[in-house]
């Protein structure tokens, strides 16, 4: 039985992290980490795990836990895994960072678009981009795992094939994605009072927002250049779901079959990519709860360009399923233990 | 592994029995019934369903499917289940019924507010009332269960310890319940668009709803008298939950402890009512996609009177998860396989 | 051309103020009083306002207020008002006091059920409540006005005629609401966030809210004897509206067109309290951004109870609007100026 | 005082004239067709205007209509109005056509993208497109009147000052627009039941929704040449508002103040197009229910595009209240009469 750890177990993706491991058959969670509610029952925090979890909330402390643990999540804000961590902690533990800390290469894009000082480069290079479909057998024999964003993820999944292939003009591509608002935090916040977001809906963070970096690091991989895109993240008056629309010349004429035959070339045997059918277009709701991205595509003869959709939910394999899923990978368990969470509809 | 059919599986009752019965390890969906979707796949129905159930539809043939499944389960429409079921039948497969056509023991009731002839009166007397934590005995004998109706599961199991107890004069007792809105079905009704639904609510079926008698039945039984109340209905702009609030006068001077007592004696063993700290109100949130039933109460020594609270996912522990709790005693099944549910928050 | 006063313009009783008044053709808002957002300009505070309202916000000033306008509004927590109000003041300017400081005659009722010490009782007697239909010649004289809480308005007019008429038996009222996000102000409190309260449902304050008393008062002078009631609120995923439903014991037994009568007698002639016709509920969204309460009722022969039901826009008749007729009713203008604002649907 | 009838008065966009009209000074409504209703109250089709609108439902009959009314707004589905309009109506009476069947010149392209064939080809050149900002002055003189579609005027109007100012490369302009539900209409469809749409968001409509050539033909009209782009619908779980956020290359480098000195060229003085200020975004949440555009934009100097976002309520600006607009520019009325709607929020 694994022995996992959380810092930050009281935030939403904390909270989808507690609900999937307690039903993960090979970890359980020993570990509560909450700053914010030290001492109390974990049950008070999140009323949905009453006689589920019977825990108390600890601090943050790394360097305890890591004697306690076989694996530690972070699910923090920005700066704080860095902080902690370090070589002793590292060889003791593995740690599964959920904040944005390791996920891009370039310490001076992070610090740029973060505007803080990252306090321990030098675990930048051996961090793993912990997107399991793409970096499946390096996450294997990880230490540290940088967990990928939920935007990053949805985005880069829907685009990756024809990125990887040629297949479209990166200097084109433009990603506008919409989210629910649980990917705003727990925080009380006004903006996120409920009378704010209710029958609302609204562009932030244009042109400025910090999962762009990460996305043209990841497609720039794949597409073997530099890749700078216009991403546009919305806010929607819904709890869990992102859906990106992406869109982008195609680099020469293509059927829907070619298109299709190359999609499903690299995920016809993901278990968490379903690429639909033709004409359907992905849905939050129908992967809603579950660890599924659903992507599909259009041609648009009319204009040359190409349309990529895609769905997640923001909490499962936009963090915590996919944390879960890169554990099973760097504990060499079965990849989906844990996740074959079915979308919960309506 | 129990092969199970379900007519009516593409109304919500029936795809949350399909989600339900995907994770469950001692049975699986052979016939997918709808009269509707005949020979359509069922993915494309709820594409929830995608790459995880492959089936078509399958109409609604009774006779046949009583030779290929070891249990049906009957969510459809009031009327139908009585006007299909038969002696031989029920002797080669189960039934467990979620429509109201076996729930009433007195025709002339079922009659009268269901304003339709009940088609096999004779199997009445035989069947057996779902309500798995107080009939749990004689379900696991019964060749046909009459599922309980959402409203009345929360319902009765809100007031049940109370009124078996006689703490509450039954002649006081008021329901005002709120639902989601699937509870409405999947019928494409214009009082059910988003937009008559949404930024909405009202009272319904006042003084007149089906789902009334049932309750006066059942809680009849556990006070051992006739029952007469009031029970209101309200539709609510969510998808999925019911929250009851039951007033009734109290028979005697009680204290916190006192009352806590009763509901412990209950429901202290049941895993799947949960019986909340002092001074901690359900909420539909808590329990959303799980099985559970959260209750609580309230003394009110101003008026004499207890206002009693509980709070259920009306397609789970309201319909399919019951249903499935149900099929786990017919067959000497532990009761809570593929109902372990972790409720999803937010 | 009256000229107004807000303290407490950027809550959201205040918002709904400055709305109706910046449509209203008899007065306009001289001072925006915000003490949080003192020299910002109010179209930054609710951008709707943008290219409307060109001012900026001021603080709590009561008496130099009092010296530049007509009327005060104060749309301030409880115990504001009762602070700062003086004779002096009184004696240049009329208030309108949306908080609870002046609604109820006992001051040790109101300490009581407030938890804090009232600062002005000596002005308690002379404060009418401003429940227009009700008390519409005492306000036309009126220096202080109680304004109405919001639940209250609703639970009192929907059970009004019934009670004035000896129809109910007042020991058995009980009354269940429901209230849209607004209700709880704008403050950044994590109950309130979105994702807290979208898809979910709960009781609050049960037995305990502080408007409970403030019912008990008014329904106890129209029925002529002290009233002890239960009043259960509830919180619901939308953003405006309320919905009361009420139950009660009838006296003797009565046709439906007896209690239409009653109803009649005293709403025929009121423009803003429609008695619906038989069998149409109420809903909250019928009367959304208007001034309207609908009210209608059900008997119920089985229990000899009558359901009446009542909906509000809390935020109009449920506050700003019945402030702003009250205002109009003070100063000799036509009752409904500024408020003939018809239901926005959907 | 001028007389109006409504064809299609029971759509949502219908429902809404209603609202707007029963406001006017100088217009009111005489005729409120709906085929589905004929003879049964209005207010029973739509109960918030209850006691607002006496009139029952009549039918379709635009030869007997035109005798009656001064101007009649047709708010019906693709073809119904060129079907009935003919020369000797037009002699009598003013026709806003809220449908999209007089919007595009070229009749084939019409044809092809509504798949119907137009029945009074012959009226189209006359026929002058109600974007009132754009096309004022031939308004005032237009016998008919097509009225903009909603994802169309928000389209439009968010880009039209760098369209026609030759600032972006007309290209590379992509739409991508979020919708609320009220945009598909009151009809009872399984795709807009609550539970289908709450909590869900998908894109509909890829590269072939009927705004397109509608919105290429009037930006083309704009910028003086051929305009072919990308304009992709989604759908938003909430009632109304659309939000466009669209995405251009720049054709040289400009300042903040450059573009924002050209939006206010065109719109300045427009009283229902709203720049926002530097870096505040438009949200649908602050035009709603009134019949303003808000716009605004984002220069990305790292990859030379601006992004262009824009926000209305679908109902108002996007169908009924630029109808009314419409009609007071050709009745010779203020041009804001009976629009002062102050948004409404929350």
């Amino acid at each position: 039985m694994i022995k996992a750890g959380i810092i930050g177990s009281t935030g939403y993706a904390g909270g989808e992290l507690v609900r999937i491991l307690s039903a993960h058959k090979e970890a359980e969670v020993k570990w509560y980490g909450s700053r914010s509610y030290i001492d109390k029952k974990y049950a008070e925090v999140y009323r949905n795990m009453f006689q589920i979890v019977d825990a108390v909330c600890m601090d943050d402390n790394m360097e305890e836990l890591a004697g306690q643990v076989d694996v530690i999540f972070t699910a923090t804000p920005q700066g704080l895994c860095a902080s902690l961590v370090n070589e002793e902690i590292l060889s003791k533990v593995k740690i599964i960072d959920l904040s944005a800390d390791f996920r891009i290469k370039d310490v001076s894009v992070y610090e740029q678009w973060y505007g803080i000082e990252h306090k321990s480069p030098q675990f930048i290079k051996e961090a793993v981009y912990g997107l399991c479909e793409v970096n499946r057998e390096d996450i294997k024999k990880a230490r540290l795992v940088a967990n990928p964003g939920c935007y990053t993820t949805c985005s880069i999944l829907t685009a990756y094939p024809l990125a990887k292939e040629g297949l479209i003009d990166m200097s084109t591509l433009i990603i506008d994605a919409k989210s629910g608002t649980s990917g705003a935090g727990r925080g009380a916040k006004l903006p996120n009072l409920f009378c704010e977001v209710n029958e609302n809906m609204k562009a932030y963070g244009v042109a400025a927002h910090r999962h762009t970096p990460e996305i043209e690091e990841q497609l720039g991989y794949a597409s073997g250049g530099k890749v700078v895109l216009n991403f546009t993240p919305h806010l929607v008056p819904m709890n869990r779901g992102i859906l990106a629309t992406e869109y982008a010349k195609l680099t020469r004429e293509v059927s829907y079959e070619e298109v299709k035959a190359i999609y499903d070339k690299y995920y016809a045997e993901e278990k968490f990519v379903r690429v639909l059918e033709q004409d359907e277009y992905p849905e939050t709701k129908w992967v809603e709860g579950s660890n599924y991205v659903d992507v599909n595509f259009k041609i648009d003869p009319r204009t040359g360009r190409i349309i990529m959709m895609g769905a997640v939910d923001n909490l499962v394999k936009g963090a915590a399923g996919q944390a879960v899923q890169n554990m099973n990978l760097m504990f060499g368990l079965k990849e989906s233990e844990g996740l074959e969470l079915v979308p919960m509809f309506p």
